[in-house]
């Protein structure tokens, strides 16, 4: 199966663990080389926060499982990007 | 013919599968050599996603084959690259 | 006489051939190194594109013929490029 | 005298010659290096240009005669740069 | 774990010590390569500031312990990259 | 003294000479590599130009007086460069 | 202490010493590699600019005290980067 090389997450996650220890643990995932995780919005129960994942074979059930483990949720998947290596969309690449 | 190099698409999908596995599929097509898809919008029963396609020369006819398969259609192509490099639109390679 | 390096073409065309293979077909041309065309709007019986064309030493009547042969029609000529290189206009080159 | 490395003009035109010859010619003059130029407006009976010329060391003389020729005028220059090499605007190279 | 790159707080503090000294103190910090701070908002008794700071392995129990000591604390954690390398969200990278 | 590397003046000119003389005219200041002018206004007597000029170590005093001769004043310095390298502002810089 | 690498100040200063000469002062503080003034208001006494002053190890004191010098003010720090190098905002940076 093609190889996915970078998915950029939408999380819902409590304020505990924050957003420091969170993305530590994701990094630890197998295969992950980065992530970066943005504020994005504070609620009173939750945050949402944006996760960018890049990796050589990001291995998606774990990085869920993990997710979850942590509390958190993904609320959607905004980009993904699959093969020998990451496409990028030409209107951002670009503009 | 003309190789064609860049597609970006957009395409309507069911909910599932959800749009890791729908790029996976779209990789694994002959002469890809990258996909990035990214959620453009949310409806009831369909998403709207936004699928740039990098190869050597891809074969359209096998890609549109494998998006219908997955339960999908092109809504429209909303560019193609085609020759022996990628043009870009000056205005966007410099705007 | 100098050569034409880039154009950058407002095309009409009608819904079939679609943007591929009409791309496709321009990019068959004589000197053309590579097509990018942009899906601009959808009109009942006509679609708009942006079709950028770059080459060694450009055409532009066979590029034209071709055109018309495909059912299209060039609405306009938003920008050409002639000379040893393409020049850039400094206000969108470095804007 | 310094030598002129890069004119920006508007220009006003008949509807022809149009904005491909017309570029052609001008780029066919002593010194000039490339020509690009993008249609701005369509008038009635004239076209506004704006046509970037760039060269070792221009001949506006030559230039203007040869624009006057194929029926044009120069409305206004909007930019020129002189010297040896061309300096940008550190507000728009860095904007 | 998972090596922390780079953060980006979102700081409260006191008029003095003023960016300056403040910024120089959390620059002072074991594995920080380097520390920017951009004035955000003054108040009457507070100012805020947006702190990015990268480095090999940042540990920021002792980063927040010497904010706090400064008599700053951190409102926000705006993002955070862990891993072996800083991960830029394409958005961002692109955009 | 420091090196002036770089300003960006505020010129009012009348509208003769043009835009193209005047700027060859700053050009043949000694120490000077480069200038380039940018139509800013026009106005039934007069025309503001901002004109951005580069050099080794530019001679302020000659470049006054040598617009003055030109029949230009200086309305204002935008933005001046001093030292061994230009320093860009780093909003401009990276925004 | 850690190395102060730059500082972006908003300054307040009489109409005299003009910008020129104001920045070509700061320039010759030791330590520093380079300064870029902005006019960024003129009022009836005042004017306000931004100054980007870059160098190995600023030394904050005998900048304030020549800005002092010359009849300006350190209205605010907006920012302020130490370290082994030069980190940007990541925002700034890709944005």
């Amino acid at each position: 199966m093609a190889k996915i090389r970078r998915v950029v997450l939408d999380v819902l996650k409590p304020h505990q663990p924050n957003i420091i220890p969170f993305t530590e643990q994701l990094t630890e995932q197998e295969a992950v080389t980065g992530v970066t995780s943005k504020l994005v919005e504070i609620e009173e129960k939750v945050r949402t926060i944006r996760v960018t994942i890049e990796g050589e074979d990001l291995d998606m059930d774990a990085i869920e499982a993990r997710i979850n483990d942590l509390g958190g949720s993904i609320h959607s998947v905004d980009e993904v990007s699959c093969g020998q290596e990451v496409i990028e969309d030409p209107w951002l690449a670009n503009g």
